[in-house]
Order: C-alpha cells, then sequence, then structure tokens
C-alpha cells in the first residue's frame, strides 16, 4: 500500500521525517512517496494545482496533502475518497478538492474527529503531524472511512477560485500559476486557448508581463527555438507556458506566481 | 528494522543519497526514515536538539546523527544505546547527549574502531560515508555494540551547553533556539517559564531582540490571532515561539538562532 | 533490486516525486535510492562527475541519471550497461559515459524507442517521467536491454570533454569541478598531481582566483588546519580541494564551477 505526501513543509526542517516517523510507527509495511514539499509556504492553490496534476502518475492509494494555514483555527480536518478508487487526507481548505474531481469526483467526505485515529494530545499548530498523517496511515492499513469521524456533506466543502483566462480575439489574459526551478512559467492557459487565439507553433506573439512587453515564439519544446529566445508551448501537464531555452523566463519577465500576463497576436 | 537518519549534509549534494547507498550494500533490507538533512552547517546544538525532540516520532531503531565539524581531528566516533532500547551512531561532540538523556540515559557507550564495520580505507573528511553509516547498518543486521570497539564511560562523552533563560519578576530573557522554514522563532522557554512570569492567553507582551521592541500577545495558535500580528505561543514541541500569523516573525524581528529575546509584561 | 536516480530537477517541484511514482506504478517492489537532485540545473558535466564519484558506494542495479538540457530535440534517450554489470539509463548527451567508463566499460547501448517501455503520449519536455522513468523500471523488473530498441554503437555516443588541468614545475592550473554545501571547492587534480609539484600536507602554497591571491597549506584534514586557514587537500572522493576550517573556501575565494584556480609553490 501506498501513502503519496505533497506539502509546504520544506526540507529544512525535520516537518516531514517526523510524519514519515509517525506513520511508520503505525504502518511499518506501508510505502510513502513524497510528491514534493516544496509547495511555497500556505499556498493553498499552488498545492492543488500539483496534487491534481501528478496524482496520475502516482500509485493509487491514500493522497495525504498539508498546505494549511488555518491549522488550530476551526477548519476542519478530512477524509475523503473518489470516483476511482483514491483516498484523500487533508485540511478542509480546497486543497484535495482539484484532484478528487479530476478523478471521478468526491464520494464520501468524513471529519477527523476520532481520537483514536490521532496522536494525543493534538497541537493547535502541527496537524500533519498528530493529525493527518496518523489518519493517513490508519486508512492504509485498511481502516474504514467512516471510523474516523462523522461524514461531511460535499458541497459544504470550502472551495477554491482557480483563475479562469480571458480569451478574446487574438489576445488572452493569463494568470500565472507555477513558476519551476528552470524558471519556466505556468500559465492557466490550454492548448484549446492558442487555438481559439489562432496561435499554432511558429506564431510570434507579444508577451506583457509586469508592463513590459516581450517578442516570444509558439513552439512545440525547448529545442525548437534558438538559446535567448522567448517560447511559448504546451508543458509536460497540457498547461501552455513560457521559458527561454538555456535561461529562466520567470528571471527576464520577473514573474512571479498570480502576475497577470496578456498574451496578443500582433 | 529502521534507521534513522539526521545531518547537516543538505540535500544539493550527494552526501545524503551516498550513505543511503552505503548503508543499502550493507543492509538491504533495512528501512532509513530521513528525519532532516537541513541542520544548518556544522551547527552541533540545532541537530542536538531537533534529534531529541523527533525521536519520539521515530520507530525504535538505529538513530544515525551527523553534524561534525570536527571530523578527521582527535573527536571519537561513537555506537550508544540509551535506557529505552534505541541505538545511536555518531560523533562524540555532544550530538546523540540531549536524545540519549530525554529517553532512559547513556548506558553502553563503544568507540567505532573495529576496521571490519568500516568503509576501507576510511577517509578523513567523510566520516558520514565511511565510518557512521557502515556502522549503523551492522547495528540494524543485529551486529553488537561491544564488537563495534572499546567501551567508553558515559562520563568521558562531550556534552554541549545548552543555552538556560533567565526568568525573573515580570520578564524572561530567552535564547532564539532555531528558526523555521515559516519564520516561527523557537525560544529556550517552556510553558512553566510563561506562568512563572504570569503570561496567559491573551496577555500583551514586550520582546526586544537586537535592540528593537516589538508588541505581541500571548494566544493558543495562529488562528487566535489576527493576519500581521506577533504572537507568543506554546509550539508543537512544547517550547514556546514566537510567530506572525500571515509572515514570517524571524524576517520582523530580524532574529537569528543564538539570539537573545528580551520578554517582558508591562 | 534497487534503481539509482540522480537530476538536476531539485525538490523544489514535484519533478522527482513524479518520476519515483511512475516508476512505482510499473515496478512497486523496487526500491529508489536518490543520489541527488541538486545538481545545478542543466549542468551535464557535474552530473556526470558526480555520477562516476558515487556509483561505487551504491548497490548495483539500474541507474538512472537525467540531466537534459536537449530534450525534445534531436538528442537520443539511451540504455546501456558497463564491464561490472550495471544498466544505466539517460540522454545521449555524455551523462553517462563517465561512470560506464569507470566500471569496465561501456558494452551494449540500445536506444529507448519501444513505445510499450514508455508512458505515452511522451511529452516533449519531460523524458524524466514519459522516457527514462519507465525504461528504468521496465529494466528493474528484468525487461532485456534490447527490447528497449535498436542497438547504437558505443563510440556514436555524444562524450563531454572533462577538463584536464595543466600541471608544470611548481605549479598547477586547475578547473573548479564543483562546490558543496560547506563551499569546499572540488578541484581537477590528484594526489599525484600535487606530488609532482612537490606538495606534501605542510607545504604552503599560493592560490589565484579570479586575479586575487591567497595563501594556503596543504593539509590530511579540516582538523589540522587552524580555524579561518585556507587548506588544500585529498577530499573523499580523492579530488584536490580547497577548504576554510570553519569557513566557505567558495564564499572568500568567489569561486564557481569552472572557474580556473592557479596553484604556486612559491
Amino acid at each position: 500500500m501506498f501513502i503519496t505526501f505533497l506539502s509546504d513543509f520544506g526540507l529544512q526542517d525535520d516537518f516531514v521525517g517526523t510524519c514519515h516517523g509517525v506513520i511508520k510507527r503505525i504502518a511499518p509495511d506501508v510505502e510513502i512517496i513524497d510528491i514534493t514539499h516544496g509547495i511555497p509556504p500556505q499556498h493553498v492553490l499552488q498545492g492543488a494545482l500539483v496534487l491534481r496534476n501528478t496524482l496520475a502518475y502516482m500509485p493509487k492509494g491514500v493522497h495525504l496533502a498539508v498546505v494549511d494555514p488555518g491549522v488550530g483555527g476551526s477548519r476542519r480536518a478530512l477524509a475523503l475518497n473518489d470516483g476511482d478508487g483514491r483516498l484523500y487526507v487533508g485540511p478542509d481548505n480546497g486543497l484535495l478538492i482539484p484532484a478528487a474531481d479530476h478523478f471521478g469526483g468526491i464520494r464520501d467526505v468524513h471529519e477527523l474527529a476520532n481520537p483514536e485515529y490521532a496522536l494525543q494530545p493534538v497541537s493547535r499548530t502541527f496537524h500533519g503531524r498528530d493529525l493527518f498523517s496518523p489518519a493517513a496511515a490508519h486508512l492504509a492499513l485498511g481502516v474504514g472511512l467512516a471510523e474516523l469521524g462523522p461524514p461531511i456533506a460535499p458541497e459544504a466543502l470550502a472551495r477554491l477560485d482557480i483563475p479562469e483566462p480571458d480569451v478574446g480575439a487574438g489576445r488572452a489574459r493569463a494568470t500565472v500559476l507555477y513558476v519551476d526551478r528552470y524558471g519556466n512559467i505556468q500559465l492557466n492557459l490550454a492548448r484549446e486557448d492558442m487555438e481559439q487565439i489562432d496561435v499554432a507553433p511558429g506564431t510570434r506573439v507579444e508577451l506583457e508581463c509586469r508592463g513590459e512587453r516581450f517578442y516570444a515564439v509558439a513552439a512545440r519544446t525547448y529545442a525548437d527555438a534558438r538559446p535567448g529566445d522567448i517560447i511559448l508551448y504546451e508543458d509536460s501537464y497540457r498547461n501552455i507556458a513560457v521559458a527561454i531555452r538555456g535561461g529562466s523566463a520567470a528571471e527576464m519577465l520577473a514573474a512571479r506566481s498570480g502576475d497577470l500576463i496578456e498574451v496578443t497576436v500582433p
């Protein structure tokens, strides 16, 4: 049985290691796959999108996700399943929803309320350790969702606003969803949006970001461009993205997650 | 059988991966839990405190820890056990002692001197790879402590000075033990210290750090405060800590590990 | 069976976790050892040297390595074996060659061309996920090299220029191969080079880096020097390196990978 684990804990502190220890004390034979712990601190939307993008590549199992700015407050702690046989554990702040929606939708949701499946006393600031990891471990051992606590109606769950692009004639206003290690900029645009504004590989486009304009060319991959060229391409998660061959597009455009980028076909 | 592993190696280089390889060549079925490798380079005290704080959450086994500024010099290499059944491997610089003291005290200590249980030739600069990892792997396979080398009297081991707070009437002078990824500042104060100076949730206090003063409020968790408020709370390892809801207290106070912070009840 | 995994993916994004998931879906019982994912982005030479240096410490198995600036272009994807029983998977850009040469030389090379052993459709920008990880997983399950695609002549593979030092009377001009977390500077010099220019432990030498001169002393290990001293020593991978006891030599010398350092015996 596998538990996948995504968080904003980083790897500098012991948070991830401690959660691994908690899981292994309960379920020594379960295997943990760390999807990433590099979600920017408390950035629930990025966590939700990365979880949704990556689960198709993970073995089905229990999917633990913790990006949790509301820890210790009134937000609930959840376990739920989707229509495709996956189990999810995490906070009720929208983090788990885009992934579950993508895989057949949410079926059953239960609040983590049964003290038997938590570390006692539950701290007010580290539910990853005291609440979520134990619940994930017990689920991986076969404990039923309903044993963890009372049911919650899926409609009652917190949901995120996922930014939608504004696509018009020969232009699209997009939002930066993600900037990766290489400086590639992922936009909330899909191939169909590019087709709608008539951009195909080879088309030259203008990008406006933070008041500055840049010329770019639509391409299939980095290798289609010359070093230094800015390209617009479909990335490996099927989002349209901006890159520079042999450089960092995020540095060149000074772009960060949440920024608006205007794409225009001149 | 589990080996837990804590170090200041970071994850940029191959040091951690190489130690994993060494362990797996000797003991392929042993499982390694990485507590953290983000201890600041050569910061033995932080390594010792994180090890002590986290072991309660780890499966009992062999606990390998390497923060080792004296590598290649005259400091000894150790394996020891505590009164609660754990085995420890690391340098004789105090790193292992607070954890072992916390779990029933040190029982037997042996110097890593038997060349059979090391990689030959032992390098002068990477004992993590050549000495500590092989010893941990052999212990995990059931080799006895005494087979690793001659006994050492526990009283002869190097020990760390753990900074003690100065707690008086309505004030406490504390030391910053740790700053985490979120910018939370862990102090060497416990709940009892706060009670002694009459600070309870809701009490307003003054913090002085590097000559600057800040107002803070004692709280149970982040969610009790308004965004931007500085709070003083008991963290998940039962240390008193300073945080800002939705921000980095370490940035606001310009605080680093080792700094003094004066807490005053006005 | 073990798969070792080295890349420039970093741990901030999901790239490494996603590759783990892909491998585990194909080969749930295979164990992955992460050598490092901290190779600087697209720095093929550093990846190749770290792979060569570390494989001796890894269990023999499938050795997956991805530092791949040419992804999506015309460079081929490879699987190969060496004269010592190891299997390698990675791009045809020289990354795998120094390691394979070190372990008995390249024997058989096959191009990853069989769509059965890839994730379909193969993206143009993430071959680590779609091509290399699946091939490594299938090899670990016992699939033969020849099943992955047509053979390639070893002589036809891309190779790297590994910088050679220029060693003369009482002087050597070396290249910085690597700077590690502690700021230690690894040079492309071996002990024999130092003997040739008559440097033994205790010898004082002059280092010139970026137009600045520094005095250093040859030593066996950090502990032989006084705090603040610059030392020249044989590191744990048997390269000559520059360090400062209790500090960062890379910061002091402002040295980066690729820089030239002139060593002179005054």
